[in-house]
């Protein structure tokens, strides 16, 4: 397949970087400043060196690759609140094009599912999300695999620096402060982490999964959330005295998102460890499912987007 | 859909049980001796309540549902080795009707894959066999969903009664004659528990992922096979004071496939306690991957291949 890909962050520029592996061609790449556009495929080396040492991707207008030659486009720039813009317009763009769309952008399947819907019923292009929840486990397919109204609730861990901080205040007995700088100085956490400790992220997923088994238009509003900011460290030695741990767990279930930090058993397969993600499904007649891998990372993340476009492979669109 | 079901154990009358729910019509259900074959839709509970009462599914001849009108035909008939017969037989007979094939028999796919491979390339109908590993377990189609070619290896636990041994030996240092007697008061083991016991019925799992990921034609007598017939309750004892327990595992790796007792840490993945299995994959670009659940059962293999037929759905036939 072609392959547009918009936003040069580490999971477009992965995807950039392994899309020939699987055998597919980039013919557009852009970041927020700048586009390289090549119906035949961009030279893929050349574009990455350039954005590592100059900053762009290279000269054109970065809205050219939306209009560029291709099969998929890769929303890939980042999660955005409220009206998800830029990533929306992106979408709405492709399938007005009949092209279809694959998001590792969380924005506009978690704020706006309802209008992402029905532009897709509108196009002969569809939308995939498998990167927005849980990096490289196949969590949304596998809801798919079973049916979504089969698959009663969703509950674990989708956040890997929440997890991080938490699982090494819980190893170590340190503090929160302690921790995060630590992680931020491993690069597990970025500069700025309100997002990861605050409850955010998770929150976005965990409305992602809800619009999927619920059918709905959730959006962060709909989500109570609580962060991991205000646990003293003394909370999970406590916990670990009985066995237990503490986790930022996201529950979907009941027509609702909850995301907040939770008590659980240590060996509880929602208590992974370092920057691991995990989730339990409860799925009628399967009973529960636990799936647990790496939920972030460029690499991890880009095969999630790589593996959706490999679902679309076999799905013409109709133009 | 339209399925036809050939056996009548827990497998396959679970799905002629719950093959409504999902929206498909029985067309025709078989066990060893008698079948009932309706192009409109057999009666399913009358055939089951026959079963039950009488021991056969119905008056006609068990061959019967091979001619009957299917979309798709489910092979549950017992596994056998060798030539696996008279599974493969069907199999054959579907696909050169041009009609799709799920297994829940892992016989045709473990020992004779070359062959079945050979007669779906030659059908317009394709051959599914999710509900052979791991039961509910999505095993099969996560290896398909990252491309077999990506997937570099699997170890884990597929058998439950097998795992339902070792955990309680291990948590009340009991021995293995007295725990699988136990089993088999519980119904968790059947009356001759031998393939669960000594290996077999996880090295034909093995096999069919070997079969998979290494596009091969392995068999049986390519694994390694050990049971845990003669494993020490003292072992596991021993294990446990080091925080180790023991578990059989199939490892699938570098082109072959060893079942055998191994000792692996209690928090560890590929430990599951009770009749659970569990699995972890290596995958390309995505790490390393966990799944876990419920690996045996009726309904929840019964599960298995309706979700099977579910992917089908999307998949006309050329006739």
């Amino acid at each position: 397949m072609n392959v547009g890909v918009v936003g040069a962050g580490d999971v477009g520029s992965a995807v950039v970087e392994l899309a020939e592996a699987y055998g597919h061609a980039v013919t557009g790449f852009a970041d927020s400043r700048s586009a390289v556009v090549d119906a035949d495929g961009i030279d893929v080396a050349s574009a990455l060196s350039t954005k590592r040492t100059e900053g762009t991707v290279g000269s054109g207008d970065p809205e050219a690759v939306l209009d560029a030659e291709y099969d998929v486009l890769v929303e890939a720039t980042p999660t955005t609140l409220g009206d998800a813009e830029p990533g929306f317009s992106h979408v709405r763009t492709a399938l007005e094009r009949d092209r279809h769309v694959v998001l590792a952008n969380k924005g506009p399947i978690a704020e706006r599912y309802g209008d992402v819907r029905e532009l897709e019923a509108e196009s002969a292009g569809s939308v995939r999300f498998e990167a927005t929840v849980g990096g490289a486990i196949p969590v949304i397919s596998t809801i798919e695999g079973f049916g979504t109204s089969r698959v009663d609730s969703l509950h674990g861990v989708l956040n890997g620096t929440a997890n991080f901080v938490l699982s090494r205040m819980s190893a170590e007995g340190l503090d929160y402060e302690h921790v995060l700088a630590e992680a931020q100085d491993l690069g597990v956490a970025e500069a700025d982490p309100t997002f990861d400790v605050d409850g955010t992220d998770t929150a976005l997923k965990g409305v992602i999964v809800a619009n999927l088994l619920f059918d709905g238009e959730y959006s962060i509003e709909d989500a109570s959330v609580d962060g991991i900011q205000a646990l003293p460290g003394t909370l999970l030695e406590l916990a670990r005295e009985d066995g237990q741990t503490i986790r930022l767990l996201a529950e979907v279930r009941n027509g609702s998102v909850r995301v907040s930090p939770r008590l659980v058993p240590v060996e509880s397969p929602v208590a992974p460890t370092g920057t691991h993600n995990a989730v339990q499904l409860d799925i009628e007649n399967a009973g529960q499912m636990n799936l647990s891998g790496r939920g972030a990372g460029g690499v991890e993340t880009a095969s999630a987007v790589l593996t959706d476009i490999g679902r679309l492979s076999g799905k013409q669109t109709k133009r």
